[in-house]
């Protein structure tokens, strides 16, 4: 197909794909003509992973670029490329004493090594739960560490078991790609939502069981 | 204790505390003098709640006084004091065409009553949860709202029961409120972290069990 057809069907203006193009996000059409290319569904396709990409992970052009030398290795396990699409989406945790910092990444750790789980792969994002655990000790919720995020792992496990399956179901490594990207994002809010959905439930039937009105 | 005192045990600012009591989010303390007062140990942990009702749930002043005049209800059931904080931290769901946030809401209409969760409370973030199910739609995987949904809901119903007792058992109903925006933002984040190790761990563990080489 030409630029305009790979346009209309990707919602995308000319001008930006031939800016993805020059970036090399995009790899090249087939030449038809001095002024011509030939356009097909992988480049449809990459489109809409790098539009994802920007898009939901809200990922500087760098990073996509990052993300997309991955996703065309062929020589790198899948594994490896499942984390470098995580640890673009990771944020840097913020600034803590020495001491506190520890603590919090011990009990992380002792989490982790309780379940059998290799903590090898899992650094960056690790270190955004250190920082929460921090958070949580100054504002005087030390004590969240051993009590609410046992059961989080463990929901995380079984959600995360359903979100592997279906990611690698999704077929071929770009595809893989685009579904992990966009399971991660839009997963994140999409928990935070039925969570809430489910406190409210959960306070609904205590407050009815205790004898109080719910409303 | 005077300001001075309440500032360095808060490390808020004089300027601050002055200026959230002229703006009634404070009460005023016992006046001691013509340009003098006291303030006691509730001041402190009201000041604790401001600071974390901003800082990281990100509210906007206005929404703050908002979520503190249905704390300072005592006739208000403590189910609708946890509505107030849960909705004043939800982002508003983004646009779609009607067709497809009908078909949408019908998904999570179903995954509830399926468990015969009460809809009436979760108004504000079952339309968050739709305008995800909507752009994955757009984005091609609308099955999701099928596939990988069901085991989201039943995740944070564990998640939420434990959610729910820890906050109740914080003491009193202003620890209760403070507990429930801690736990509702840092625990999005904490969870979003916990889940992104577990699908680290699991693709390693598949990719073990396939004979690929994990790293």
């Amino acid at each position: 197909m030409r630029i305009s057809e790979l346009s209309e069907r990707s919602g995308i203006a000319v001008a930006t794909i031939k800016y993805y193009l020059r970036e090399g996000l995009l790899p090249p059409g087939e030449r038809t003509g001095p002024n011509q290319a030939s356009y097909g569904e992988q480049h449809l396709r990459r489109l809409r992973l790098v539009r994802a990409l920007i898009e939901i992970g809200g990922l500087p052009l760098a990073t996509v670029g990052e993300v997309l030398t991955a996703v065309d290795s062929p020589d790198l396990p899948m594994f490896k490329l499942l984390g470098v699409v995580q640890d673009s989406l990771t944020t840097p945790p913020s600034a803590a004493s020495d001491a506190e910092w520890e603590r919090a990444a011990a009990t992380v750790e002792a989490e982790m090594a309780r379940r059998g789980w290799d903590p090898h792969p899992s650094a960056p994002v690790a270190d955004t739960l250190t920082s929460v655990l921090v958070r949580l000790a100054q504002l005087g919720y030390g004590d969240w560490g051993e009590t609410v995020m046992p059961t989080y792992f463990d929901s995380a496990r079984a959600i995360a078991e359903n979100d592997v399956t279906t990611a690698l179901a999704a077929g071929g490594r770009g595809d893989i790609v685009d579904a992990v990207v966009v399971m991660t994002v839009l997963g994140d809010t999409a928990l935070a939502a039925i969570r809430r959905i489910a406190q409210a439930q959960v306070s609904l039937e205590l407050l009815k069981n205790s004898g109080e009105s719910p409303r």
